[in-house]
């Protein structure tokens, strides 16, 4: 399979390295960034890289868009017109953005978050595939069960919940160890001294529900707890955060009280 | 050392269960509810127990009050006069609670999230010690570090900014993996599909700082998706936590534009 891949980011780099563990070498690399692009031919073993969309060969049978929702706006019309399937990465992209330029086409977004500091193993991260046909969805989901254990199908729809509902497990939560980080550091504590905590809270949710392990002032709406806890909060934005939350684990655990 | 157990909840088992491993098992166990008491005596080999708090011996060593903050302030008066080292395992409450009562006092605060189905390596949890005296808090340090290879000094000041710090890191945490349970649930996804998201998202804080493990929409302030999300959301308080959030990251990563 001739795979060609447009981006050279975080996530393109990533799923070149599992398509390379695979045997699956892009045939061709495309980065408008000529620094990106021949960083990730290199760590591919120099395969073939291009800083011009014209250039992109026109007979892959793969085109593999990891790039920013925005850049594929204006690439897509760029492509040299080919027989291929385009799939692209995003979440809250639908599969349709392809259809004024093929009529082979579809999705693969793996689900995880992506640093350049750090290894994911691949084959842990849930793919979710949709494609505008039969043939094209079953070849993507053989592709993407190659890469990953855990491969889903959703459609578009499906999809930008995916994503929404990640956004709150994955980015709103960082944003909370980031406020505990900056609470702990004023005060002279270690942020190590959180780490069981957050894996003990992350653990817990393979075993139970999420709302069955909800613990906290909030749940048991201990008013005396709350106030002192929020008058301990001098940054107003943080307060209304912890406001808020609170507020939303009472009403999720007291219906009937809001 | 002769220690009894002012409490029979989710925290004092552990706490019990903790201590009967190293082979120190409560000499007595106090719960107002007969039930709890008797369960927890005979999960401890039937010890003593007692549903009478002026029935608790006045010759203990250590008196643990694992209990809940209001109850606390109902029975100490009411412990029978004795010269042992009181401790309650509270994050938000002054050590200082006790003095009207003893001259002997401090705090052993174990740091995680307890459910009663869920089992949890005690020597993992971070325990956090104070007391009033240099001898008490050598005391409270040696048995702590029975119990657990992770034991801190935190005075009571600090001990109010690691609860709170708790809360965002798990209570709040744990509620925005409720939130995503139910937009999953909602649109026929399931929520074990989110479990490697939630996993990484945790693992990777003990590999970088939070803030650089930021990714997501509200960072790099992509307006685009930011509006798009907020749009498939119905209920206004998820919403709201939505638009707060993603300006508190905003504004953790761009200070100068807020």
């Amino acid at each position: 399979m001739k795979i060609i891949l447009i981006g050279a980011g975080n996530l393109a780099t990533r799923l070149a390295v599992a398509l390379q563990a695979k045997g699956l070498v892009p045939a061709c690399v495309f980065s408008r960034t000529e620094e990106s692009a021949r960083q990730l031919s290199e760590r591919l073993g120099h395969c073939p890289y291009t800083t011009d969309i014209a250039h992109v060969p026109a007979d892959g049978d793969l085109y593999i868009f990891a790039i920013k929702d925005s850049a594929l706006h204006d690439l897509l019309p760029r492509i040299p017109a080919n027989r291929g399937l385009w799939v692209h990465t995003a979440g809250s992209v639908d599969k349709e953005i392809f259809r004024p330029f093929t009529n082979r086409y579809g999705v693969l977004y793996p689900m995880q978050t992506f640093s350049k500091e750090r290894e994911v193993d691949f084959s842990e991260i849930p793919v979710f595939i949709e494609a505008n046909n039969q043939n094209d969805a079953d070849l993507l989901h053989d592709l993407a069960g190659k890469l990953s254990n855990k491969v889903y199908r959703a459609d578009s729809e499906q999809r930008k919940y995916l994503h929404l509902a990640a956004v709150f497990a994955c980015n709103f939560t960082n944003h909370l160890y980031t406020l505990c980080d900056r609470i702990l550091a004023e005060h002279g504590l270690p942020f190590e001294s959180m780490l069981p905590l957050i894996h003990e809270t992350a653990a817990k949710v393979a075993q139970m529900p999420p709302a069955q392990a909800q613990t906290g002032p909030a749940i048991r709406y201990d008013r005396n707890i709350i106030e002192k806890q929020e008058a301990l909060l001098s940054d107003p934005l943080m307060r209304e955060i912890y406001s808020l939350i609170s507020r939303s684990i009472h009403k999720t655990h007291n219906p009937k009280n809001n």
